[in-house]
């Protein structure tokens, strides 16, 4: 199949060099920019100058101190809508993204005084940036263990289970085999309607969720655990109190007002399903991965490996996932998939190695501008000729 | 002198039980609240659903690419207008607060590849938090090595120069008298014209200063850091991104309307002196320690020590600092400062120890709310009748 520059509008009309480098390395979810543009005024927030002047948001919260009221009751009110996780009997520690909470849980499930440090496993391919936001300060808590599915010692050990998975969309859960005693972390930052269907009730000691993801506020720097055991609860907040003292009650007052707009979308009458955010949102990202499988399925450069249909309790359908990632592979013959697609395509993506795995590998995302998206498929598709 | 409690007008009319804990503990800077309602529209920031969505900030900027080009522009304007350090030929890294920057600034003075942990020093009183930001985590790079001036090893060393001092207000420089090759980090948090006279440029590698401090916005994590050298620089932004991904968008929103806010009252004419911002604080401040001097002059229980005047550049005046802590010593047969407060006087201060000093000294909040601090000047003006 040969693509058409006109199969490809540009959503600004921009036309982009064959000699420009796309940028699709990083995980920029701007892709749901439209969405908001659609819902603009309404999402509004305005803040005046002496709002919101204290480092405390709820000084009756005895766990996590820095968090307004109104944030925890929008958390709740949105799994309660969606249905993806239990938040019944869970403290809500917030933090300045996923990121500073996924430290902060491993900080507060290792020992405190432990004669060496213990060892965070994730099955890879796993999220690139684990290992280095274990091991940049060299630890004596904890130390980046590598791939948990090669891992042997009989030593205590944290889990990390991201699923849907980051780089390859799959669902997972832990892999560990060894009797030492284990503790996990389950990052669910994609676990959302649009990126894969909501099969059940996540219901696990320690869930990670983040705003970049969920509606696509990367720059706000929002994310949330919900925590089953107060003590873990309590050293977690210590943590980013430690680290940022708390979390911008600027970026709080946006999370309420947006999460306020999705859930109403689904709780007032007469909302139309095509605009509610996860409707909406999904069927940008199934538009997007069903241009990619026509151009995929005709590749003899690229495969990517096909996900099983599931049914979703949030959409009452049976569908594919649409992950915010594209996790490629080079076929026989290219050793090296980010080098060749920045050399030969002029794409950035992420590398294999950088994931855990063979170089045959990359991660392109699938959650940038319709520009690159499309100026990628257009790329792709020509490849298989040379 | 016994001070009757008209003397001390609640500015909402809440009376304070004798019974109720006044927490003074932490340096919430709500005072400044008082000034930005008065500019109240004027500062507001409206950000709609589909605005700053990215995680990056400006992707030309080769060193804090999460940084938007205004918040740069608008951290050099407010310098450029108090005078108080210099900007040009310096980096900006911005963070979740001078707390992740300080970490950050840690992180990049420590060797990459240390034998062993690099100390990390601050002359006693030193800001209670340090300590323990430094050792949360055991990191390998570097490790708490106390007081400053007691440091007698012939190794590198990390001093970390807080100026005006908190606890204790007093204008500081390097101390420790090792000839092995040390690092200063200078944190400037306090060198405004409302805390201190501003008495020369600073001029150093590496300068820390907190919007939290300065115009008194605690609740959007801000901070910004003043760096000579460009890899030192990269190396902090890489700690902030491993840390958090960023700034939020919505607090540097406000930093830009706000410092812009700030500087056209110095820029534009027609401003009225007593109606700008450092001016205006300043006289907040100072009819604070007025009042406190009266008080601690009568006092048999607790004394202060006594400031300079100097000449402040800025305000072309000569005065004393108004810090925005008090450093209370208690008299002879008082052991335990923070319990006498909590105990016999129902205010929550910060001890001694937790400084690196004797628990005969105490830090109390200057800059909390009106009702707060006159409720904490008639109980310790009573206490002296004990």
């Amino acid at each position: 199949m040969v693509v058409a520059t006109d199969n490809f509008p540009s959503s600004n009309g921009r036309s982009i060099s064959p000699n420009t480098i796309i940028e699709l390395e990083k995980g920029d979810p701007v892709v749901l920019e439209k969405y908001w543009r659609k819902r603009s005024e309404e999402c509004s927030i305005v803040i005046r100058g002496w709002e919101m002047m204290s480092y405390i948001g709820d000084a009756k919260n005895k766990v996590c101190w820095y968090m307004l009221p109104e944030v925890e009751r929008s958390i709740r009110r949105l799994h309660h809508v969606v249905g993806n996780a239990v938040t019944h009997h869970r403290y809500i520690v917030v933090g300045t993204g996923a990121t500073q909470l996924f430290q902060a849980s491993v900080f507060a499930l290792s020992p405190s005084h432990p004669s060496k440090p213990i060892n965070v496993l994730a099955a890879a391919p796993f999220y690139s940036e684990y290992q280095d936001e274990i091991s940049i300060l060299r630890s004596g808590l904890y130390q980046w263990g590598g791939d948990a599915a090669s891992y042997q010692k009989n030593e205590p050990y944290i889990e990390v289970i991201t699923s849907p998975n980051n780089p390859d969309g799959f669902i997972r859960g832990p892999v560990v085999k060894s009797e030492a005693k284990g503790k996990l972390i389950h990052d669910l930052a994609y676990y959302w309607p649009h990126y894969t269907p909501i099969t059940h009730q996540a219901d696990h000691d320690l869930m990670l969720f983040t705003f970049s993801k969920c509606t696509g506020h990367a720059g706000s720097r929002f994310g949330w655990a919900l925590v089953k055991d107060i003590e873990v609860a309590k050293k977690m907040t210590r943590y980013v109190q430690l680290s940022s003292i708390g979390v911008s009650k600027e970026t709080q007052t946006r999370v309420v007002k947006i999460l306020e707009v999705v859930c109403d979308g689904y709780q007032n009458f007469g909302s139309m399903e095509s605009e509610l955010f996860f409707e909406y949102s999904k069927r940008l990202l199934r538009e997007r991965w069903e241009k990619l499988w026509e151009v995929i399925d005709e590749s003899k450069v690229f495969s990517v490996a096909k996900y099983s249909k599931a049914f979703c309790n949030f959409t009452n359908e049976s569908s594919e996932p649409s992950p915010g990632f594209l996790w490629l592979k080079c076929e026989e013959g290219i050793e090296d998939c980010e080098s060749y697609l920045v050399e030969k395509l002029k794409i950035r993506g992420r590398g294999g190695k950088r994931f855990g795995v063979d170089s045959k590998y990359a991660r392109i995302s699938m959650i940038g501008t319709d520009d690159d998206f499309n100026e990628f498929l257009k790329r792709v598709s020509n490849a298989k000729k040379e």
